[in-house]
């Protein structure tokens, strides 16, 4: 009897070249993954990450779902796989979902945190895990500029050169800036988004808090649809999946 | 005209053997402030470290001190140096102290974490900076028993053999021990510590929340001054010097 199963991850993304596998070497967490699914379920599923992500980003919470005829309990086998993974990826939790559940296209919504160390004294605890710009930025001033990206807008402006989507409307639910000790945080939570959107919407804030944009032209840089008016696309390690979403029932 | 300077590090101890230069060619945090300090200064200074530290043991506040005959502001030293350092190691501050200071004879006190993760699934983030132990402990019931280390003590029984240190009374001003999520922290703070001693009163209180050691026998342990009678060295992962004390005057 086959089960559709979504294990929950937490990964360090600094060795690895985003989930996704792409040339045959670099190291990916998807394969990374299957090579401990393969040791503990005797087979190597094919597995369904709720998104792709770049190079050198971390994810708190990831979604992955696969199918299996192994009846190892759900409540096992996190703690089977992490015997196998490599200390920067863990489980977090197994349930079993429903046979059509599939953990990209069933994906509701993220919650991205982008991080910004912000004192010239860089953190030998976050090296790689933050973007070091140090810079006295104003949090309520960009908390406040960050809310004309809230709502249901076209991001053509936010997507870099090289994506083929062709619907770039994206609803943002929450955009917020806010400043903790050394680190400023722009947490962004939205039902889809675009290649690198979030590091855009971050750079575009970064380049506001420096003066280089007005506040006041942001909704008007979103309305343009045009990429060239946007900031620069903010380094890959700041980047953090905070939570991933799905249908209630499936939590 | 020489001065004498203080420095402030904070190191991400995983990649070290420890601050103090010992063989050959093992990696440590005085040979890497040196390598920087002679790249900035022109010279090799003599530095005096506020204290040893176990291979693998972080520090988010350490004290250094050396004498210099470079006229390089104050101000500018931690950016110069922290251009030359390694990612893992960082200058927070440098200030100008009497000419009779030392960062060994002059430290005050110094306060520790003991870090411990206590779910079965570890966490990608802390790997080698928390001690992981899955087990539910009871923090209130271990904070209670924490409190007989408070006070002046003989604390032979907390002490590992290969040290010489003939007076062994230490004055404890904290001992308290609290939950954070899925962190049990062991936080300690006196005036000096004997060799592994934070490590062994950490790996007593860990055999107390699993039953081992009834909490009532502390005091008594205490006072055989009998290492045998104490708990197991807990791992050098899961300490963090947090901060030093020297005189009000140096701050």
């Amino acid at each position: 009897m086959e089960r559709n199963l979504l294990l929950f991850l937490r990964f360090d993304g600094r060795g690895f070249c985003g989930w996704q596998v792409q040339k045959k070497g670099l190291p990916t967490v998807m394969e990374t993954l299957q090579n401990a699914l393969e040791a503990v379920l005797g087979h190597r599923p094919a597995v369904k990450g709720c998104s792709r992500t770049d190079a050198g980003v971390s994810a708190l919470e990831y979604g992955v779902s696969f199918r299996t005829e192994n009846r190892i309990p759900c409540e096992k086998l996190p703690i089977a796989l992490n015997i196998k993974l490599p200390d920067t990826v863990a489980v977090v939790r197994a349930i079993e979902v429903p046979a059509d559940f599939h953990a990209r296209y069933d994906c509701r919504g993220k919650e991205y945190c982008y991080r910004v160390r912000t004192t010239t004294i860089p953190d030998p605890f976050q090296v790689g895990l933050v973007y070091h710009l140090p810079y006295p930025f104003d949090a309520v001033r960009l908390d406040g500029a960050a809310a004309a990206f809230v709502g249901t807008h076209d991001f053509a402006a936010f997507q870099n050169a090289g994506s083929k989507m062709e619907d770039t409307v994206r609803t943002i639910a929450a955009c917020r800036v806010t400043q903790h000790g050394d680190l400023l945080e722009i947490l962004v939570r939205g039902d889809g988004f675009l290649y690198n959107m979030v590091r855009i919407m971050a750079g575009t804030l970064l380049e506001i808090g420096r003066g280089k944009i007005p506040p006041e032209a942001l909704p008007e840089i979103i309305a343009s649809c045009d990429r060239s008016r946007a900031g620069f696309t903010a380094p890959a390690c700041g980047l953090l999946l905070q939570k991933v979403f799905f249908d209630e029932n499936i939590r």
